[in-house]
């Protein structure tokens, strides 16, 4: 815990006062100062970077949005100068800062961001909803990468972005949805958000199950949300010949792939998923939810004050939660 | 060296009396018999799967082509009811037999195929060349696999896959081609096929070498066409932000891969591609061929008679050639 | 009417006893003895293409289908050995030959057909239905050939493939469908097909209305399947910037269309659609209908016996109906 | 004539001393003030919009480019809010303006425009080629919005982008470019940009020329440079089936096309392109040129002094000259 003065907005700046901030899974990371946090984060830091809030002031020619606006932030601020931002693709800028990482975040009563990176909330949307945008925006980023329109998909992993993409690969047109985790707690939820099937990977081999379930051919996308090896191995190896591997799932070492077999005899496509296309993720994921179709009532799981953060912490901990929001 | 009868074309075959056969690494790996031989070949076996020839002798019903006629051979055999086959892509059939290594092959008088793999020569192309279509096939489709046009290439590997991918993606449009390999002889045939620069890996790291050519970005498209284990790491880590990388080179073990630095905070794309597309890659590559816009010339290291085959052999071995081709 | 003996299959044929047979808009315009049949049909012609029935008898060398296996029929005979057909695109052959147009059909007992263009029907799919599968593949292919996952969708022309349409693009993802017609019939079956709104477009501007109901931006993608060239026309302006046009609807005469604005300041996309993906179509659309998401029930308005021809094509001409379905 | 006060930078803006301005067809058409021009300028305007110069001034809140840079101009203004602006295409921003049409142009001896418009030029690059990279923009955006590489591809139009498009296909890999323009001298800057045959379409049938030369199929690629009505129907007649249409050239009409023989029977897809990607189409462009592989030495016909507009007018009328550039 760190206390520090309210910040104040400087030029192209606003000012948020955050109403509802949510965990991620990177903040998880930071909070139990891992080897990654320990190379990347510079303490102090307040972290947190999903959040909505609302706009108590504006810096220096801001021309939207404006004081009072209710809004969610994109966490990727981009350079605005490199061949990345450029050319459309800001959330792969080289010398990309993350909110919560790179400069303050949302676990705090107030965290001014770049103008551009606040986007203003429809009417439609819950400010509780605005607050987990960010990793839905993930999740939609994933889900429209791929050609699921009538496709079988499979997605490894049922975190918060897994989930979100089991219920998004629906509202996208998949024609069946397996949801693969090593816990139930999540494969429950997976059921929850729409799930055709679930398999808990510690009791049945996810591969031969999705293979069983396609006529032998293998699902035709796979989503990897878990960054764990075996899962990342698996997505390979239950892929059709000629499918798509999308991999978001951040693995902590280096993986050993099977590349001749999974990869090359199959003529898969793997796309790397990062981040969100800004702001192209975000029209979508706005028609999405103005359109109604998309349940996200079991993705909330636990609602706390921020001051419970160890508390929230310790439940990441246990992976029995999805999205845990906080009000500060 | 076995002694068979002269086959007989059985319905929907013709017979092709071999005039021009050529060596592919995969004879090569028959031919020393090791652990793949063993596992996916059943003696006795004629190996050699790159060849044209005259048609001599036709099966029932087969409309086309006609005996007298020169052909080349496309050397994988769909099974022509499977769902990848019945959707264009027989090149990836689950139930896919080769030429030369799941059917009597080429490195012979004559040899049997099916009359539907017989792809008939245009005048424009001798029939030296068109023994070696098959493989020149897998470069066309790896090299307009991804964006090449108006691009940045780098190609790991300088095998005759390589070397025909060197000379292809310049046809394809791209403004620079970096060859990389560990072979000064195959570096300077690469020189020759019309690479912009070559670099021997062994002394200059190609990773920092090809940053240092794009401007820090990286290559817009790297072909690995080698299946070392080194080389499909610094492929990945020579792609840009964005970038694609066609996996073409069969490793021969698993390989280790940074996927969250090399592939997905790039947000690359991969494509895996095994064969040729049939009949859409022998359309483009005859059209190719046509133009005259694609020098072969430096292709074909070593002409020798098929019973020169051990010289052949030993040749691979060294690495010190690229096309070798055969006369019956 | 006329009177035929019953067909033999020749080589590569299976002789199809008739089920059910339904009608097509082509079949009306022969049956008018219209223009376009004047100078397309050659009598005596059985006519019909969209049918299901039983294998009573095969052909020389045909592996599959068996006799006893219920099959629906590709109406489009790939002549498999022009640059189309080698590149797995047989529905746009240049030598094209269609069932019911350019050989005999299926309002009879028996019709005959390339054994390659029999499609068997799993037993999920009811005879019925599998007699409508060649007008569905219209819709899928024509569904599928755009950009529809999480998009607004407008469809103009509610005859039986623009119905289709409306419920699969729904299946494919769409955020809304709007349907546009001049009969409220039509519409009212657009509505049980899923249309998330209808527009009669004698009462209402269909241009004016999509536009209010997309934020002033135009549909992403429009479908206009109904030929009118006034609704042609519409569709383009019904369109956003950087949306796409699928043109499916066959208008009888050239259409003048507003190039610059409605096309090129725009960037739009546009797409000719005919017939169906050989057999990538059939295999999507098998694998949509067995995954139970495909409501079908309204679609099929009349139910008849084949010898009340005359007064089913009475109907087609009133419009008051959608598909019309016959037994011999 | 107009005399007009030095403009002075504002925020976020640069004054540019004009070095070279190049005349575009739009000009003429405000020059000749004929019905376009009198529905879309409100006089008094500064035209002109194609031009490289000297940042001589800098408003607020200019990072770069700085005082002394030399830099050509984007001609598009996007508003940077609507849903185009923020997805990455804000050339076809709904309320774009364009420098030489709503704002004053280059006509002259300064110009101010956004900071964001200005593109630094790289040295390889002189003066006079940077006041072309505008329009040479053009023709980048339209040939590499078509699967070029290893295509045929057919030109309609050879005015300075169609010449412009007719060396970019080639630099894109099209293995012929035949360009069609009923200009025989413009026909010879064809020749001599690269065009592997010319057809003056008053002394020959341009389809039935395309058909001979293309087996049969027709055109892998159009495109329409020239806005002319019967340019835009033979464009689409001589196209292959499954090939592409970019248009490009803005009709003054309405057209009138055989949509269901050209566009729907062939499955054609088409493609609207306006303007250029902002900044993707840049940075291509400048590759492209620093790759040395573009000749652009036959494109600029003429050189005067920015006070010999009416004689560069004149001249743009008789058609004999591709790019006339205008030195103040």
């Amino acid at each position: 815990m760190i206390t520090a003065d309210q910040p104040r907005p400087r030029q192209h700046e606003v000012l948020v006062k955050v109403k509802v901030t949510s965990v991620c899974g990177t903040d998880y990371h930071i909070y139990r100062w891992d080897q990654w946090a320990q190379t990347h984060i510079k303490p102090p830091r307040i972290i947190g970077h999903e959040f909505a809030g609302e706009i108590v002031e504006i810096g220096p020619d801001v021309n939207s949005p404006a004081v009072g606006d209710l809004v969610a932030a994109e966490s990727h601020i981009g350079c605005g100068t490199c061949y990345q931002c450029r050319t459309g693709n800001s959330h792969i800028c080289e010398k990309l800062a993350i909110i919560g990482v790179d400069v303050d975040g949302s676990f705090a009563e107030f965290v001014r961001i770049p103008a551009q990176n606040a986007w203003p909330i429809p009417k439609e949307v819950p400010v509780e909803t605005a607050s987990v945008l960010e990793p839905l925006g993930n999740a939609v980023h994933a889900a429209f990468a791929a050609d699921i329109a009538g496709n079988t998909v499979s997605i490894f992993g049922c975190g918060p972005v897994g989930l979100s993409a089991v219920a998004l690969t629906k509202v996208a047109g998949a024609l069946s949805v397996t949801a693969v985790d090593v816990n139930d707690y999540r494969l429950k939820l997976a059921e929850r958000m729409g799930a055709s099937k679930t398999i808990n990977s510690k009791n049945n081999d996810p591969v031969s199950e999705i293979h069983k379930d396609t006529e032998g051919r293998g699902a035709g996308v796979v989503l990897e949300m878990s960054g764990n090896d075996l899962a990342i191995r698996q997505a390979f190896r239950a892929v059709r010949n000629g499918g798509t591997v999308i991999l978001f799932g951040l693995p902590a070492r280096e993986v050993q792939l099977n590349i001749a077999d999974d990869l090359i005899f199959k003529e898969a496509h793997v796309q790397g998923i990062v981040g969100r296309e800004i702001f192209k993720t975000w029209y979508k994921l706005e028609s999405i939810l103005k359109s109604g179709k998309l349940n996200l009532q079991p993705l909330i799981t636990h609602r706390m004050s921020l001051d419970e953060l160890d508390e929230a912490m310790r439940l990441v901990g246990t992976g029995n939660c999805a999205k845990i929001v906080l009000t500060p």
